[in-house]
């Protein structure tokens, strides 16, 4: 099963695609779409709505994993995240796949064992699962990689039980 | 010129096409798409994208006229409003027509000549301005046309100034 993790964002935006091999987690590609804060938004919706379609069509994931927003303490932002969010999901749609979310927590829980864990726990611990010690992750794609990573395990737990 | 406005919404999107012809304003086409709340979201989503590209297409409007989303009270109904806001903001540009959004304050303001005019006093001025009186407009499609007819009079002034 391959699966493609978005952390959703209108400036950044992080996504990684891991290969659920048995018990096996495989990290195939990871990175940040950034946008120019210069265009217009909806310029930058359509470069991340071209941005997930690339990835679909060229990594052919199973299913697309996001981190379900939770209410942000800067309202203006946390309402330009959900337009990049619905922009993602349009073309999860029209490429045909499942969408499936998570709370940060979940993924936290996931990935480190602890629901409030830091983003650098997250980070170690994303490293440590993919055997990527000695890559430069970055935050986003390293959140990307971790909503990846939970929605793994979730499946692998699914399908033991 | 034409317009077209839309009043976002993922459970009810409100649409309203009008005409400026010198100083008339005439109305073209309006309604409500309506989406199934027991639909996944990401489906719901897509209904939208394609009602806007349904819309350009059929009318070929010059240009897309919304309100710009005013944080909400109820937070996650304004994080779902904003998917669709994104959503719509996309599809415009996949139509490269030029995208315009005013405050629900300067919306009211142009149709009534009062930035907090209720709802039935925006569906009176809508109906008036229109030559509308004998429809039944309904909020959503009062709202968008109420848009529209706000873009139509910023940019009469703009072509006087």
């Amino acid at each position: 099963m391959r699966i493609l993790g978005i952390d959703p964002g209108y400036g950044r935006l992080g996504f990684g695609l891991i290969d659920r091999v048995g018990m096996d987690l495989v990290s195939i590609e990871f990175g940040t779409l950034t946008t120019d804060a210069n265009d217009r938004m909806e310029v930058r919706l359509a470069q991340i709505y071209d941005k997930v379609k690339e990835l679909v069509d060229r990594f052919a994931p199973n299913c697309i994993a996001s981190e379900r927003q939770i209410f942000s303490s800067n309202k203006t932002t946390g309402l330009d995240v959900s337009k990049a969010l619905g922009v993602v999901m349009l073309a999860c749609a029209h490429c045909d796949l499942p969408w499936i979310d998570y709370t940060p927590a979940e993924v936290k829980q996931a990935v480190t064992g602890n629901g409030s864990a830091d983003k650098k726990q997250v980070q170690f611990m994303v490293a440590r699962l993919l055997s990527l010690q000695g890559s430069v992750l970055g935050d986003d794609a390293s959140d990307a990689l971790a909503i990846a990573i939970c929605h793994a395990q979730r499946e692998r737990i699914g399908s033991l039980g």
